[in-house]
């Protein structure tokens, strides 16, 4: 089986760039700094499915991703869940909280609307998350891992 | 610093047993199998504060948890989560859902109000979830890493 992006994550997120596990997504919700990982794994749904070694390449790359985005945003918690109720893919949720966001203190999942991002706001989010991350990218030719 | 359970924590929880680095707790809510994992750590508040050595311990007994969790109840999904924003100590949920669920498909938090075990109910529960990760538990002589 080959790995494909459900269709549902694909139409909520934005590519930002590939990790050696992990797709990396941006939620399509200008009210948080929302990362999403994805592995690049058919067929997975819980993280114990996972081999060992990729469940420990997944974690190292969900901290790097929670901490670079705790500094960048400076944010008052982040917020890490693997959920899948709705889209079964596994997929690891990164969520910078902030005491003033909308839905503090609650869980952000079925909170209100989303608010898309406006065209510039989304190139300037991804702009500053690649740059955030550079050097721990993939290049396309060696993502068949 | 030494590690002290929050007191909400522990207002809301049943301990089951010492991994060797996360105290497992029993939610006292009967409407979900629902198991919590904090390291005994001091002032912890996000997995990336942890030294790399104790993150992979810690998703380790978190991906013993789960499966196990998974077999035992036979449910459809696995919810893990690491939230914080009200109660800030490091602790990581790990809860077996449904589809027939109360909450299903939503995230459990924030939906409805907890049903307490009975004493009944919480002595077999826990019953099971010793038995469950029998083997697992340090011994209160060997807890002091």
């Amino acid at each position: 089986m080959i790995f494909k992006l459900d269709p549902q994550l694909a139409a909520d997120t934005f590519l930002v760039g590939d990790l050696p596990l992990c797709q990396m997504l941006l939620m399509n919700d200008a009210r948080y700094p929302w990362v999403i990982l994805v592995p690049r794994r058919a067929d997975i749904t819980e993280v114990y499915q996972l081999p060992m070694q990729e469940q420990q390449l997944l974690w190292q790359e969900s901290a790097l991703v929670a901490e670079k985005l705790m500094i960048l945003t400076q944010a008052d918690k982040m917020n890490l869940a693997a959920l899948g109720n709705v889209v079964s893919q596994l997929h690891l949720h990164h969520v910078a909280r902030f005491k003033t966001d909308f839905a503090w203190p609650k869980p952000v999942w079925g909170q209100g609307n989303t608010e898309p991002y406006t065209a510039l706001e989304k190139q300037q989010v991804i702009d500053s998350l690649r740059e955030l991350f550079r050097g721990f990218f993939v290049s396309e030719q060696s993502l068949n891992l």
